[in-house]
């Protein structure tokens, strides 16, 4: 049964859309003003903005589904069970601290390790993409598909960064980049959106974390993209962190094949 | 004497808004629409919308100052004369083609060598920073100033992509960004906009032409900025295309010991 014909869907789609709206609006208000970013042990930074979204976002979802489990990029893991909710208040937070308007607020609701409810919330952009299980993506309320790209080299291939590849990912990046049509960087949880819209072919991306992906998985897919790990495995809480997202299963494959390890 | 006592000083600040008023429509009707991208001679891509932009802009100050020479990216080289428009209709058309909202248009007025004027147009973000000699760079009608930041330790770097770089210009932009409190990647033009409101520090860029920097100068100035080659010298059309913003006299003083030549 897919989570649509679930009695609470409705209910977990308001209230995600609620999550973003409240995400957006904490987000904004600390964009571009005098914050004090401190490093969290990961050396990563963090502000008041994510923990202030984050509280607001665990505090909203325990009103709604006190039975619901909490994973968070911020706080300790609240409560288990079928469904998980995963966030991730600012993704992006060196755009955010730096005025730089591509960042994003992430948030996905787990069945089991499945994730049916995916939201992309650019509060700079004030775009928001809304994915569910066997449903088609919708962009600020319109339908959005990936892009019909079959090829690597008719791809726009994008990455938030080169630094974070280990020398092996490195080369297997740049083997591939170096075909596309078009190869960028920047833009962290954006570029799926972008790549959902059908803006872009090939996002591939290392070191991400659940709260990272999940959302992500549910928007591509429903619009008509795949997205995996780089051995074309699913994405799952386990995963090693690496992602590749494609417009076509085709394009896909292709992908894969030059990013799978030997 | 300064422009702005200039009796044309007026109708060219006018001017100037109402060509980024029509760069912003124009961009803004092509964007994320299906675009045939032609390669230029270098390999650079360039559409409908940069040339639509630069024919009407060319359009709108031959009409105005009949007597003013026009320097633009796309096409040939018009007129002579003590006041010369230099023109890039799409900066980061890169961006623009793949959907990527950091892009922008970029309007200079040249009183002679010196750029009394300057336009930094970003559509896709419906933010506008103008700059004009001897006057504070607006953004969006508001006054900005960039930040009061004076030691690399503290500045947040951006450079537009760091692929760009030969090996020596790469060597010298390693060694000061390792020092910095943050580095980052992705922006063009934006990036001097972001400089000019105080939310990065320091801007480092190779491989600019004149009609990418020259819009830069009196917005990066007119907030209280520094912004010169690499060797400390003013930006002229003659430069090399190495440019480096900073937001203090104390940080550029820094930034350039690093970025000079031995």
């Amino acid at each position: 049964m897919s989570f649509t014909e679930h009695p609470d869907f409705a209910a977990a789609l308001s209230l995600a859309g609620q999550l973003a709206d409240v995400a957006r609006a904490i987000a904004l208000r600390h964009f571009r003003t005098p914050l004090a970013v401190e490093r969290k042990g990961d050396g990563s930074p963090v502000t008041v903005a994510d923990r202030g979204i984050e509280t607001e976002m665990r505090r909203m979802i325990r009103a709604a589904f006190p039975g619901h489990a909490i994973r968070g990029e911020e706080f300790a893991p609240e409560g288990s069970g079928g469904f998980t909710w995963v966030l991730d208040p600012i993704d992006g937070t060196k755009s955010f601290v730096t005025g730089y308007p591509l960042f994003g607020s992430l948030i996905a609701l787990l069945q089991g390790d499945r994730p049916v409810l995916g939201v992309i919330e650019a509060p700079a952009l004030r775009e928001r993409w809304v994915g569910c299980e066997a449903r088609p993506t919708l962009c600020d309320g319109r339908q959005v598909s990936t892009s019909a790209c079959r090829a690597i080299e008719q791809a726009v291939v994008y990455t938030t960064t080169a630094e974070t590849f280990d020398a092996a990912e490195r080369r297997r990046f740049e083997s591939l980049s170096a075909r596309a049509a078009l190869r960028r960087f920047g833009g962290d949880c954006y570029l799926y959106g972008m790549l959902a819209s059908g803006y872009c072919d090939l996002v591939i991306e290392v070191q991400l974390k659940p709260h990272d992906f999940m959302a992500a998985i549910p928007v591509v897919e429903g619009a008509g993209g795949r997205i995996t790990d780089w051995r074309g495995a699913p994405l799952t809480s386990a995963s090693d962190g690496r992602v590749v997202a494609a417009a076509t299963e085709a394009l896909w494959r292709e992908a894969i094949g030059e990013l799978r390890a030997d």
